[in-house]
């Protein structure tokens, strides 16, 4: 399979190191042979038909700064260059999340399904701004669209709730969806410290970002929870639909409480038709949502099975890669691979 | 789909139930039609090429004891007679399991395949006592067979193992897998009771059963295991591989100890290539294998996503319907539908 890599930052890299180290697992255990014929990032572009090496793709981004600086590198080339004029099968979108405009992610996307280019994507911000847009686009076009690591990570939340669940109606979906401030809670719990200074633990350690904001507020869980409701409960939603409440206001004595009734605090997401919310609210220990650290978790209440619960790893290259894969070998299976 | 079910008892039911109260679901969103032709239990059996009243069948069950008490029913008809005679496209096998023989599953299934059925069950014995054998009877049969709710009820882990982790290889399955054991384990914890009061208690709420010898021994978990080394990690694995130990040794203390330090202790299957484990193990409170109460959790160890983990309801035959109509679903795919 031809593919092209749009925005070679943590994600492209950590997709690329697993393209190497499972390049035979990949054609062993799925018959699937990855060619990459294009990376981007926003200096230049790498172009090769016969496939990038990509040891020398790495080597260039992480030692010159740029994919453009290795062999067949043009500096200057563009994205929408790459898209449009490179024959690939599969576009992967990874640049940057802007979830106001959803550029430049928007447009690369929307430029691949009309160059008839299968897209993969783990970019929150263009399924926030134009998810219904998106996906009939994708329908239009005749190509797949896949999103798997735009929320959650490694954890497949979206082929749990479409294939395996698919007896189910699904009632609701409740979620732990952010692992900085799920780090942030833990360590208040396990330490009894108050909010400020895990926060700049948790900055040093770089868990958290330098301008914490939207993880805190509590805005990168509502645009979670939005694609989720859009994508499995079929909504039509908005980030402005979220009534969204952050974590900066609990108190030690809050969790301290929680804790003496056998409960945890936790920064939950939930989606029900019509109802789309965002805050700190009380989780039973023992419960498949009380998880720690900076693990993510989500429950599906359903009709049949009544909750189902996955948890996982919800950032890093390497977790990641394992959803932008599965996406892979979920397109090359469904057109018969 | 014409439907045969080979076994009446609580699973069976319960699929029944499913099947009337979901058929507009099933026909709207997957275009399946599920006509339950013949269902048989110990007395004898139902046949109806047109379909039968499952409102009907429910009836005669519970209140005449028996399928073949409602219309069109037979008593003295065996399943063997309705497998190899009654044109069918799926054969459900809901049978009780027996792990030493597989029987009289186990002869159902092959009878099944050899007579180009498709076969889902629920029942552990013959998958325990010839995997294998079954797994390359189906291929050579050219029929699917599929066996979710042998394993975790309505928790979907083979199918989140095979199609939802395809990129990773699986290095090793840990999971809780009896939902009485954790029970016990749980009320021990929070009442900090001993384990014979306890067991007493879940009798008393059915939770245990009368003869709780396989679950509080770890043999039931052991069954599961097995199952799932060999059909996740492709191992060829007899119950006698497994080591295990059981949980009626745990004392107040140690659970108290435990708890102490952050942990708890729950009744853990090991499986990973050349070893498989059943035993109490220490797990640290806010992992995803720390649930309350009757709820099993599974945690696959990967080499892209580290861990992912599912839980959810390990029992119950509206449950557990979830994985059986899961199963169909997936069958209706993959033969196009």
């Amino acid at each position: 399979m031809r593919i092209v890599l749009i925005g070679f930052g943590n994600l492209g890299r950590g997709l690329s190191r697993a393209f190497i180290q499972k390049a035979g697992f990949l054609r062993e255990t799925h018959g699937l042979v990855p060619r990459v014929v294009a990376a981007v990032d926003e200096f230049g572009a790498a172009v090769d038909e016969k496939g990038l090496n990509l040891a020398g793709l790495l080597n260039a981004a992480e030692n010159k700064g740029t994919v453009a600086a290795c062999e067949g590198g043009k500096r200057g080339k563009t994205a929408l260059d790459i898209i449009e004029n490179v024959e690939a099968d599969v576009v992967y979108e990874l640049t940057p999340t802007n979830i106001k405009t959803g550029e430049p992610g928007l447009t690369h996307i929307k430029r691949a399904m009309l160059a008839g280019k299968h897209v993969i994507t783990s970019n929150k911000g263009p399924l926030v701004v134009a998810f219904r847009e998106l996906d009939s686009l994708a329908k239009k076009c005749g190509v797949e669209f896949r999103y798997s690591a735009s929320v959650g990570g490694a954890v497949p939340l979206i082929g749990l709730a479409r294939k395996l669940l698919a007896g189910n109606e699904i009632r609701e979906i409740r979620g732990v969806l952010n692992g900085t401030t799920n780090y942030i809670l833990t360590r208040m719990s396990t330490e009894g410290a108050p909010f400020e200074i895990v926060l700049r633990e948790a900055q040093e350690l770089r868990i958290a970002e330098k301008d914490p904001t939207l993880d805190i507020r509590g805005i990168d869980t509502a645009c979670k929870i939005t694609i989720l409701a859009n994508s499995i409960l079929g909504m039509n939603a908005k980030l402005s639909d979220v009534r969204v409440t952050g974590i900066d206001r609990i108190s030690p004595e809050a969790i301290r409480l929680a804790k003496e009734a056998g409960q945890t605090i936790k920064l939950i997401g939930i989606a029900r038709r019509g109802s789309l919310e965002v805050g700190p609210k009380l989780v039973p220990l023992g419960h498949p949502l009380a998880v720690s650290g900076t693990l993510n978790a989500v429950t599906f209440e359903l009709d049949l099975a009544r909750e189902i619960s996955i948890a996982g790893f919800g950032a890093g290259p390497k977790e990641t890669s394992s959803s932008l894969l599965g996406d892979l070998i979920d397109i090359h299976r469904t057109l018969g691979g």
